[in-house]
């Protein structure tokens, strides 16, 4: 079977990656999301090591800017609203607004702190990749459907091209992966593998976007 | 059987719709979307109408403005990045960027144009929302999973009350449906029955979220 | 004599205008600002006109996209928080909110519309920029000390060249005049003469910042 | 004589400042700005002081938060577009961003660290504060024409009511002084003495604009 008819009219093209105007954006990799005891996990983490670490070393030996977008709260607020949804979580210097030791984050990369699931929205993230001349984004993390997926929004009504490697993000279930991958391969960027992302960084590979299989979830 | 156990942190409460404070958006229900020759057509746009003019018909009884959420690409345009990935639509005073007549839009009803997929991204309705001192907003139209979605996010960002009758939206497959509303009734706001809203707005019932089912799936 | 030693610690280079990435923003002349019988009149618009005139004709030949930048106040809002602090103007579809006839305005010029100072606050005007890929604007209209400059003020601030054609613009006052002016040449773009604004549109002359003189005014 | 015919279109009234509502923004009181050995030194904050301390401690005893706004560039951006403008300063973690030891800043007071002159763009400042249900913003700091107004100007966007005492702020020179002051007290809010804030603060004192001399400077 095919992409839905409504979906279907896209405008698509393989994009290669350019190392001088690439980031990559690693989403919410926070201990209270992924390690015990923290605020609100995400069973199975571990998953996502391999194929994260992979596009961040092949980042790195390209020269792309690794950056990371935390979710930090700010305590003391009157009434943060996210918490009028949400159970508190990812307090402003805590432990469980820390990245996570496994993915080794180095002091000089670039931190951007995000109050709302967007890595854009009423931070410094757009105004910094401008001032950085970066035009393509790898976008990838925790989790797939909300805080990925609204960094992903933001990133295309900006005007970047977006490179999500599906295998480097989770979601809270398996129909909300297959969904949203689903809907940003069809209306916001490319889904691809990460092995393909560090061929694109590392050996110019082009990228397109995977196959959409019968059951409307992504084969490779 | 139960939501995830990532989605379940939600701090949830019932609440009140204050027709003083309450906004109905109405998300992309133009003709490019829905009518035949439409350049972009989700099949089956009539099976919203019920739905849509009861809570449209609502709101106007309790005073409650009503705006129309409109795509609108302005032409001539060296590159619209939308249209970097999606084929052209809703050009700017075309047929196809008007609001349906189904739905009998009036000339004095408000009416935000937006060039992405938010109706809040770089237009001025958080702006005019605020002016209108509207704290709680009732969102439906097309495409759940793309426009009303993206509008759903921006709306939680800025501090709004969301409530989406589901019965007034449509996605572009029923997986989609189901996976955007999950993710907003967990993350972003409350989603209801269009008649739930109908009493809300005119019997000042209050709305809770609908339950959800063992598929992970909306039941009433 | 010179400029003072805060603002002296510039960064200053000429700068050739590309018509192919340039824009002209005309900035609130409108029949309200300027026409006897508008709710807020700046005595002497006239000696505008030769000046305006002069820069939008060249960008016209050159291929330059003028683009109105025209207050335009919703009416029926609660509370207008303008109209906190200012006398209500410029009513959305009013005569006061036209562009004013003298300058001649085409029908498929774009226009954008503001609610506040900026033509950049919670409009398009951004956006559009870049999907038209502008990156140069020269900026002019009235009154230099608030809607000209608070334009500006955002258009430095999101990356674009500025250049303020002085004789174009004009301010509540002649202090205000030379203090705006010294501010945008100091801290924003350049200021120069409307003639030089035509000749970098026609003859590819380079702008320099004009000289600033003994009494902190600007003098050619 | 009095207020020119434009600006004179003002809707004015006095206002309380409510301390459960308010909050002080000290914009750009750090070393870089101030200090001997600074990037970019003002001469004589000093006079500041008396005002500034008077104010933050009045402040304090209300309970009204005080934020300090800090000019903090990233460091390794390709081309920081403020730069192209302005000499270098205020670099992310180093002395010169620091605020000035003489204000007494304490651990626990937030800080919204902003790259451009204005406060709120694209910085978490509107966000913050309106997670902190503040509606009343007292400003001031260095330089009165730049980074205070530019900040004024969002502030005044964004719906706040804003206030500054003048003898809290200091311009380039003093017409810059004046004319910044003349056009925020006619646009954009409330001028005042330090005073007068105190005694908003601590005694409920109403808060008026300043009248305005015949030589179009303000006079107590």
């Amino acid at each position: 079977m095919t992409i839905d008819p409504f979906s279907a009219h896209r405008s698509e093209s393989a994009i290669a990656l350019d190392p001088a105007q690439t980031a990559v954006l690693v989403v919410d990799m926070l201990n209270d999301f992924c390690k015990p005891g923290g605020a609100m996990v995400l069973p199975g983490y571990e998953t996502l090591m391999d194929p994260q670490r992979s596009v961040i070393a092949a980042a790195r030996e390209a020269g792309v800017p690794v950056i990371w977008v935390i979710d930090s709260h700010r305590t003391g607020l009157r009434r943060d609203r996210e918490f009028l949804k949400r159970t508190p979580h990812c307090a402003e210097g805590s432990w469980g607004a820390q990245v996570i030791d496994d993915l080794a984050p180095q002091d000089d990369d670039l931190r951007v702190y995000k109050h709302r699931y967007s890595g854009f929205f009423q931070t410094d993230l757009d105004l910094t990749l401008k001032d950085m001349e970066i035009t393509q984004l790898v976008i990838f993390g925790v989790v797939t459907n909300i805080c990925v997926r609204s960094t992903v929004h933001d990133a295309f009504f900006n005007g970047y091209q977006v490179v999500v490697p599906q295998d480097a993000c989770a979601a809270t279930s398996p129909r909300e992966q297959a969904s949203s991958l689903y809907d940003i391969a069809t209306h916001f960027g490319l889904v691809v593998a990460s092995a393909d992302v560090v061929e694109a960084l590392t050996a110019q590979r082009q990228l397109t976007n995977m196959a959409i299989g019968s059951d409307l979830e992504f084969v490779s």
